[in-house]
């Protein structure tokens, strides 16, 4: 868990905060309950302390977009007391990490989010407790001023001046990054083609490669650089990076700091997620996570709010696939939310997504393991199933409440988040009609 | 609840049953962490009696055919013990019964279970508190000596010979019910087509609805049709009751002794089941329920080992539909297990659908209406899901287990199912090779 | 066919219009090879006038938002020389019906395209030998101005104030559309929910009827209007007006003049669509179509780029159900393109995706009915897929463009076009920087 | 193309057979009609010379299995005539490659194909001008007195001593196709799970490597190895070669003679399988094609029957991708048909598969290469698609006839098929109860 200690100059404070003791009055008054709820659910459970540490030190990355209200391209609904700039973002960002102590770092979007003073951002990312997490850069859209198009694509374009374009601005997100001490970098392509016959497969597959391969030679040491795959979208036949065999190929060929990216919303129907999972970890290029939930395609909903027992199956596989490489499950993935609030308070929606992650985090941790490899050793599927049900079934909120006690966070964050009337806040001070930078 | 109270004759008894002293002493082992559990749960819980007794009530009819091993057109991998007869048959529903009690009744198949004598299959039953459920028509196989296939459908069939041969099975079909006390019928037609050209859709709409209204004549008044559909398998171009929207304009167009029933595997990847079944309810359409799970398509799993979220869902609609109707939940619909069995011992695997359905059914009672009236009323879609999710998240099997130790069933029906050795003396009384029938 | 004989203002004349002698020259360019291949085609075919003069009569409409660059929620490239009002979309439509004689109509949406003139606009429309198509209503998104949002939907709105000013701007569409002789009222509704809990889809489903029934009651006579379904997007979860079952419910309780609306990219994946629109000719509610192509959502890609044999059988059926109830193919649907131009000239786009319509219809109307249902009579399932296939690879090319010719219009569209250089005049005449109102 | 030449014992020969004679006086008939529409073609086409002796050269294989009648999990009606023992499937493949010159190989499946004379059986083939293609084991069934079961899979099982079985019986399979003159192994792995936690899938993937491995081992060195996939069924929840990603990874770490098998219908819904084969062949890991076409799963129709635009996207891709590595179409990439024959008679139904594999590929020749580069090199997407679909709208069945007529094949197989009365030959020769071995 970090905590932040810095001081932050009086002229960069934000009306809106949450302190130290607005969390112990809110914790103070549901301690009854709560204490009664995990004393019974530790009765049961023999390793409870072990659990709540993991927990504890379970920390997800916020990315700097998600704190604006997002859209279709319907329209979006704006909701009014949205971050307007870096600093404001930082400060949702500082808000949450306050309600949940598991939200302790910021990934960065280039160019929405590109610092004026890297030495003042990093300063009050530390005021908050917050580090930086993977540089997402984007070559999707065309900004203004920007010379060439990626109308056609980035790193796949027939045009070497738009690869080289594409190229030159990665490399300068990674620089960023430096200065802000992030030690990743993600990089989403949204090229591919809608029309058969609009690209040569292979040639745009060659050239992304040799795009990567520039951007990873310019990639520090102690960096990794993370191929994100999606199925479909903005792109509708084909996509360049499509799925986690052309990612993990492109990883492969450009060497061992190139891992996979795994966005749940990514896939074709009924894909099997957390055997992908599975086969990426045992092929040691499992890199990064985005989490959100989907019905239909990369809905960014909220995560577990769909499929909840598909998330749980994936934290299943994540902890399975991480103990047998001897991995720390707090360092060596990057695990960060991905989602668009359409509907929803962004806030309020990143509560409820990193609850869910910790929920089904806190029942994988809750598998009996030996049992599990007992049943599987017999072909005993019926108990293999009862291994994991059994732990899907059991109520681990009281877990994972004690886990932000005892970190100093809020019993129940969306209670608090509305009991100090945050947004309105937030709204009083940045106005009904701020608009955060982002999709 | 359901108890048998009748005297079997001797020559009928099996070898292998359960004896209450068995569940007695099973309980007692499990009382102790099962009473602290239990009251742990009530403390939060406002209307754990009421809930209770709605368990308690609540019975899952078990197919005839679902005793045997299941296949697939790839092969079939027997585990021996299956029942050989009807009788048998019901035998090991009474197991399943005197195990969770919530097994009261049975749906047979014809001609795969036609009675020889159907007051003794009716005593026979009674003896194990069984009733007989909704009976099942086949046209989608040709039996031996059958005068006219059903190569090209059954009712839909362009040769008049062909639909009346199906009408005639179904009619009776009915028959035979009635002997057995039946109150329904239920229609899958495999009808379709897997070839374009190959039917035309209307005239094969036409022919299905001409014939589903002869048999819809000869139905009892007491008696109710359901018209299965189902999106593919075995055609796989188009069925001719494919999707809700068709079965409902058969129902709507028979008049209103027909309904549609759902079956969870049969519909197009990521439809909506719980929207299907809150309008059909609203259209007082709603007549039944196979429950299962699946992943692909009508995968035929053990219900809830998947998606158990979705069944969640769709009971809270069940509830709340019902509810708004006045509907007794017990009685006014149709509940069936359809599952196929091909890796687990199907008498393991239905304690397990069972056990889910009732987990679901347990935690759609336990919403909060009100809280979830409030929030829909004030388009608060984060308090929505919180209320649906507390529901979801709390560990309700205390409530489904107190609800069997009430009705003198087992409170872990599948330790004692492994404990009392079933399927060993199963296989001893009926042999490795028994096969039974079905598909 | 529809020639427009209007004079037009002279200050209304746009600088670039495509004239009779540009098209002469142009067929008369291509006569040669053209008249060779009709003739032998003409060989082979048993009733060519006819066909012939079908193509020659049918029309589709453009929808006034397809003629700018679309885009999805990532972003938008826009393309230069989009039309800036109204008047420039009806002139670019001009000059696609100048080049295919088959775009006689263009549908309006409102508020993106009303008119401040309406005497003016028909006189405009005229001039070009245009009509008004269904109008198109709006409740998805929310203009500038308005009193109340539409972010929680529009007609299934918890709020009857909302829902009014749904009613009351369908009603004002209605209006609009009399002053210009349209004739249909197209309600797409974006109504749905992205959350479990979010709707209570009874309540969302009896609202939403209610707020369509007022607008019926307000729609003249002779007007139709289609209820247009669709299964997922902008929401995630589930849609108020979400498949052809649903619709078909509204349609059915609304009255005669309702019908439901077919968008080929509004179903969840393997939908088999050509069976749905059987099934609504059968019951006489299949009012419209929207065409587009998709693989993987409602993609919005170019008619026929993606599954052309599915179009193909789309039409099968259309030809099939509209001549079995004496339907006029040309006026008794209404058939619109609905796409989203995001990567190709919209124009270019259009002149394709009228190509692909008028093919799929030239191979349907080449089916030997006979000798399918002589097929279909005898279960010769091989059979019937030779009359189909036959049709469909059959090359109908030089049919459509004869139909062209025959109209006035040009033997090969795109290439005229782009001889002509239409792009470069508009981007001279509006500039790089025009964008169009719409998606 | 291959001719047969051999003398066939007396004993041997099968009433039915389609002799020189009948095919030259079918074609005499057809000659005038077709001789003209190849004419009208021809004036139209650069290279037709060239795209015939292409297609005359082009040689699908037939599985054995392919010769009875198919069925689902729900039934199988069989047809009659059906081929009793290897002989006649050879007998039958002998009369569908007289017809059409197109199939001149076998692909045997063991145990259901074992010879009892190889040198007879080579005999027998030589004499219709067939050559063995890739043998096919089988691991997804047990077979009677089979030592150890493959209920819970057979290269991932838990047990060794099942592993062992299943290498054991492939390397024996390697060794009857040595007899036979067959260069390649097809493994097809059922193997896979149905339940969330049956499997770890990190072992199962190893397991099955290590298996793999062995069999590589006795892999002659002038033989291929193919690793098909398959998302799903029989396994309904993961499958051990689930998708081209993992096959790709097995066949990279076998070795040089190992590739990736590509069967049309064993992928997600929405899969852009064109962009999968021209990635393989960018590796050099494509090895094979199984040919069928499917709308919802493995639905194994007709090639053809459901999305021919698809196919011809494929073909495009694969002469793309071959021709840039300089391979033999005919010789380096192993071609075959399977498909379940459900409804049709199955010799009918492989002419239908083989002629529309013939007119894609024709298609794909047709493709204008230069112009095709030309417009993806400008980003001209409209012109792209007008390539590709001037190709496919072409009528090339003139083509694929004249190649036939060259070859010495019928210029029309069904309709001689049907003339000649082949089935009802077959049926008087073999019975109406005649059942295949297979599925």
């Amino acid at each position: 868990m970090r905590v932040g200690n810095s001081v932050l100059p009086l002229t960069s404070r934000p009306v809106m905060h949450i302190d130290k003791h607005q969390i112990a009055q809110h914790n103070q008054r549901l301690e009854a309950s709560h204490g009664r709820r995990f004393a019974q659910l530790a009765e049961d459970l023999p390793n409870v302390e072990k659990i709540v540490q993991q927990l504890n030190d379970f920390q997800v990355a916020i990315p700097s977009w998600a704190l604006g209200t997002g859209g279709t391209r319907f329209g979006r609904f704006s909701g009014g007391g949205e971050p307007r700039n870096l600093e404001e973002k930082i400060a949702d960002i500082g808000i949450l990490h306050a309600l949940n102590r598991s939200s302790g770092s910021i990934s960065l979007h280039i160019p929405w989010d590109i610092p004026e003073d890297y030495a003042a951002i990093r300063t009050l990312a530390a005021h908050y407790g917050l580090v930086f997490d993977a540089m997402n850069s984007n070559t999707f859209q065309d900004q203004s001023g920007q010379p060439l198009s990626y109308k056609f694509g980035s790193m796949q374009h027939v045009d070497r001046a738009v690869r080289q374009q594409a190229i030159d601005h990665n490399i300068d997100v990674i620089k960023q990054g430096m200065e802000l001490g992030s030690k990743s970098l993600t990089v989403w392509l949204a090229d591919g083609s809608s029309f058969p016959g609009q690209l040569n497969f292979r040639k745009a597959f060659q050239n992304t490669l040799e795009c990567l391969r520039e951007v990873y030679e310019a990639l520090p040491d102690d960096w990794k650089m993370f191929v994100e795959y999606k199925a479909f979208e903005p792109n509708f036949y084909s996509t360049t990076v499509g799925d986690w065999g052309q990612s993990l190929l492109y990883a492969s060929k450009l060497g061992e700091k190139a891992y996979t990216l795994v966005d749940l919303g990514h896939h074709l129907p009924n894909a099997n997620i957390e055997q992908i999972v599975a086969l990426l970890l045992m092929e040691g290029k499992l890199g990064g996570f985005h989490f959100n939930d989907s019905k239909y395609g990369d809905d960014d909903l909220t995560t577990g709010s769909i499929k909840p027992y598909q998330l749980f199956l994936i934290f299943n596989e994540l902890v399975e696939g991480m103990d047998s490489r001897g991995m720390d499950h707090t360092k060596d993935l990057g695990w960060m939310i991905d989602a668009s609030h359409n509907l929803k308070d962004p806030l309020e929606d990143l509560v409820q997504s990193v609850e869910a992650i910790l929920v089904a985090y806190a029942q994988a941790l809750l598998v009996d393991r030996e049992a599990l490899i007992e049943a599987q050793a017999s072909n005993d599927v019926v108990q293999a199933q009862e291994v994991l049900q059994h732990a899907f079934r059991t109520d681990v909120r009281p877990l994972v409440a004690e886990a932000r006690k005892r970190a100093g966070a809020a019993l129940d964050p969306l209670a608090l988040f509305r009991d100090l009337d945050v947004r309105g806040k937030l709204i009083k001070e940045r106005g009904t009609k701020a608009v955060a930078t982002g999709l």
